[in-house]
């Protein structure tokens, strides 16, 4: 399958996925589950639980396995792009060509909203979780020590998710406090690497975590995570200022004036396109004992790196 | 010992727990960091942790068992007062007789801080679980099943708490939508119940499930609790309503001027206070058959009623 048809395919059955936890009660809260839904819904790339996937699919097929880490993943993301356009961080207006959560419907709303689905999140992984320790407490003796193992996995993921998603408020806190002064290299790094990284590299563990890969696997998949994580950031740092508005749904050049610490700002645009190549060289690198069933992990790094939104 | 004295001994339990996640290293986030600590450690009553480590020994002593619950319990109530008190929400000044988070730091530094805390909270649950998980994993055979049980419970504890926090953040919406706007009678008690009544119903619950009460003892032990969470609220709208601002540490009469509904725009003081004295009594008969050892409980719905701040 070519990658581009692959990405949709996976993009539809995220979307899928995530319709599935919509609430459509009429209960008194019924406008903040419609602004939660709106957000999530929004149109975003699905990367985070793409990737969940993808490196899933690596070693196992029975994708309903990772599912809910995919998806409570992506609730995370969109949590945390809700609060970040709140008027109190970067007052941004649109998202994804459209109006932000707060401004379609108010500052309240989108507050609650972040913190609902950030919360939702631990719904989606506390429900996984339960049914693998029924599981146990109902499995025959022969199948009980593979189900405590599974069960192990889950919980190690929960552990680090709870983690990565500190690391993330980290490393926008960071970005918040910096702007508009001239930030230290280790800083720059230290923000990109917690704010956009670690939920990336999140996403590729999990999927290894669960698919019980090997130790030595786990390492090598987490530097290629890590890696396509930097690619990610520079290219959006890039895109903030060279981009095309109408595609990326989102005004351009805005960093500059704010002084937002950058790649771009601080290494320049040319500099800034070489270490972008350089890293995405590496990324793929690490994932070359797994020939073809890496193949869309290899071409997602290079569409990290072409895409122009 | 006396309920005073048993109290204060349970407050300075809480908040020497609350110190061991006290986080002072030098990093970029420092002052993040900073803040969670200050609302933390702001002077709060300590009321939900306690009544987790106080049901929980009724049936037994080991508390540290239940601690880490009761801690994230705690970590989820002041996530909730930061983000009630921000300019979009509440715009309050002052809570505990000090600034609020986002008046000490800013109002950027207020959002993250709420969202840090929200998911402290389950890095602190995860651990525990992840703790319990390893138990199983080394385990001698006779001790297995034991440890099995004891993960369940722990597993269900995690369940109820997603749930009753996402209650709590409905909750608050309600509370925030029909600000200023008649309520119908139906909503103010809806409001209540998921605001203020989940996280106490939990705390309750989540002791007397990891103390691994009966069906029958946890049912009755819930009725105690969405006793006293009503009686807590209204007591907190009486109190908004004629209390001692300088004992309170905020100012009163305000929910007249926002036209917010409360217990006592809806019945009048007078009635508030009849009803508050009903429902208080009828918490206490849910204790009946624990004699002696649910003394601190009883005395703690008194206390709910009788408070002065």
């Amino acid at each position: 399958m070519e990658f581009k048809e692959q990405l949709k395919k996976y993009q539809q059955m995220i979307n899928n996925e995530l319709e599935k936890y919509t609430r459509k009660e009429q209960v008194p809260e019924k406008t903040l589950n419609e602004s939660m839904q709106y957000s999530l819904m929004a149109g975003g790339k699905r990367l985070r639980p793409i990737l969940v996937v993808a490196t899933y699919q690596i070693f196992k097929q029975d994708i309903e396995n990772c599912m809910p880490y995919a998806i409570a993943l992506e609730m995370i993301h969109n949590f945390s792009l809700i609060h970040d356009d709140l008027p109190g961080i970067d007052n941004d207006d649109f998202r994804h060509g459209k109006p932000t959560n707060h401004k379609q419907f108010n500052e309240a709303t989108a507050i609650l909203a972040g913190d609902g689905l950030l919360n939702n999140a631990y719904i989606v992984i506390s429900e996984d979780i339960q049914k693998q320790a029924k599981k146990i407490e109902k499995a025959e003796e022969t199948k009980k020590q593979e189900y405590i193992e599974e069960l192990s996995r889950k919980v190690k993921v929960f552990n680090e998710f709870t983690k990565a998603v500190d690391r993330m408020i980290a490393g926008e806190y960071v970005d918040t406090e910096y702007e508009g002064k001239q930030i230290a290299e280790e800083y720059l790094e230290y923000m990109h690497k917690n704010k956009t990284g670690a939920l990336l590299k999140l996403s590729v563990r999990m999927g290894a975590i669960l698919a019980n890969c090997t130790k030595s696997e786990l390492e090598k998949l987490s530097i290629y995570a890590e890696k396509i994580g930097l690619a990610f950031q520079i290219k959006d740092d890039i895109l903030s200022e060279e981009g095309d508005e109408k595609i990326l749904g989102k005004p351009v050049g805005n960093d500059k004036e704010l002084k937002k610490c950058t790649y771009v700002s601080k290494y320049g645009l040319d500099e800034a396109k070489q270490i972008l190549e350089k890293i995405t060289k590496e990324a793929i690198e690490n994932l070359e004992e797994y020939g073809e069933k890496a193949e869309f992990l290899r071409q997602l790094a290079l569409y990290i790196k072409n895409r122009n939104k």
